[in-house]
């Protein structure tokens, strides 16, 4: 369980988004291809520093370089299956937090079956959808979180739901893969696994809000996306906080 | 020939766009990776959902659970043929349809020689610029629409042009490749193919149109087609269309 | 040395930009997948036409129908190496100028000896930032760019700062790769390589600045930034530039 309390979460995450602004630290991103550039811009925009190759014969370089991973399941074929085992294993044996994001597994069972796999090798979070979500077990020790209306956080007995986010998220592809890749960089910052989690979720879901404001529809929601990750203050975290219990 | 006459062709568009908001049709996409996320976004915006891999382990599944496929030639190479390959004959398998974009198969040979023989395998539709559709011998049983200032759509002695668009789509690497993906995405929810592929070319160039008045440039001009096609009304297609005959 | 004198470098860029205009030059681009779209997006901005594949059967057609090549490093791996290898043979068989971008050769030994290789095959320039370039040794026929705060040029004893450039560029990926690509797109075009490449880094750094003064962050930044590009007269390259020697 975590040692932050839900009422302290908002402050907790503003302070952690203060410290990859600060920190900078380095994601190393296993992505499908489809989002690299999104996801990339996207950590840039709240100020981590991100690095993309899945080519095996580079991976670990750039896995030991980074702080956190994210790998993401997306356009997967068998040299990023061979990528991402070499990444895991670096980060496991560098101590370093890695993110599973098991994209799209509901689609094809081989994929559900590399996930599967995954999760025993110990990331620190999982995120998926709820039909991603379903296929899944997922072992004690890793951070649960269960994306929809309500975001679920869920670790160790405990859970939370981050009510956040906007409905244009899901007409632009990749801001899931986003919020994955954000949550790597908070947990590379983060003492709190399940408080880094649910940070990242919560800048993610605020994030979204501010920037549904300037859209005109889900072409320009994406820029201004990025626009408010990079401008979001601590007051802004604080303000428009919407969190529940699990029931969300 | 289509059922539809050309007079009628706007207020039918405007039906079929209905359909696909309502119905959501899956599209999965061969794409080129420089295009994948700007036509993923694109499908989205106009109310279907879109899927990415090009992975052959996978690929089979994907098809099998699309209404509608389409199969973009750009970035090819050995992996991407037999993923094509694989999810033209699992659509093959499932009825389902598919649009052939034999992307720049005018700057290589074995391109185009694969272009040809996939026309072989019964897509409804091919798109291909002018340059691209003259190393093309197209069967009668496909809809032929070869674009240009005026987009020509042909099919079983009929023809029809529409003279619908705007020059900054030149500007942006894709807008070919995401009409391919919105006429299937139209397909996968009409009967008559003649009609859904003008259909979702009349879209295509409608919404362009409508981004145009708030673009500044090719920058901004790609956010504002996504907003345009995910804001299209009925009376926007009705209002604009701007059809002729084959001469355009 | 440089037959253009430095006080005279706007307008030669300005009337470069012209001749990408009209020209139209075709630029291939091996290029890291996470930015293929932003670069082939600012070179039609620019006026010259891109294409992107990195298939190892296709990538001599495609080079050899180009004007000039651009070899970005990202994302590299062993079908990649092997397309760069024919690509470049393909560009000095048409004696074809190409540009050499080692992008992220600091993280990976690998990636850094294979950048070394390459400067050894003739490039027309090399375009690495700071800590990519203190790892290269460039020889003397390689007009030499190192990216940072100031832009520095040197070739054959002189040496050009170009200070203009906007602190969101290194905010959004790849607008690095897109300066190296303009360059490639300018060389096509101008006579003089070492005045060729100051004067696609002016035109980059001018178009960034116009740029910012549009953006509300990075994320509206990217669009504005092809809009300036497409937009920039020669009028904005004089006004806007800021040249100094060396030092910066």
């Amino acid at each position: 369980m975590s040692a932050i309390p839900p009422t302290d979460l908002p402050r907790h995450a503003a302070d952690l988004l203060e410290h990859v602004r600060g920190g900078a630290p380095r994601v190393h991103c296993l992505m499908n291809t489809v989002v690299q550039k999104l996801v990339a811009d996207a950590l840039a925009a709240a100020g981590a520093i991100p690095s993309m190759t899945s080519s095996p014969e580079e991976v670990q370089a750039f896995a030991r370089k980074a702080d956190a991973l994210v790998v993401n399941l997306g356009t997967l074929d068998a040299s990023r299956r061979e990528a991402i085992a070499l990444a895991v294993r670096a980060a496991a044996e560098g101590e370093k937090p890695w993110v599973l994001d098991p994209a799209h597994c509901d689609y094809s069972p081989p994929r559900a079956a590399f996930a599967q796999e995954l999760l025993a090798l110990g990331p620190a979070v999982l995120r998926a959808n709820a039909a991603e979500y379903a296929l899944l077990r997922v072992p004690d020790e890793v951070v649960a979180v269960r994306t929809g209306k309500a975001d679920r956080i869920a670790f160790a007995g405990a859970a939370l739901a981050v009510k956040n986010g906007h409905p244009l998220m899901a007409k632009v592809t990749g801001t899931g893969c986003l919020s994955g890749a954000l949550i790597a960089a908070f947990l590379a910052v983060g003492g709190d696994r399940f408080a880094a989690t649910a940070s990242a979720m919560l800048v993610t879901g605020v994030a979204a809000e501010i920037a549904a404001r300037q859209a005109r529809g889900p072409g320009s929601f994406e820029p201004a996306l990025l626009d408010a990750l990079a401008a979001l203050s601590g007051d802004d975290i604080i303000q428009h906080a919407r969190l529940g219990d699990e029931q969300g």
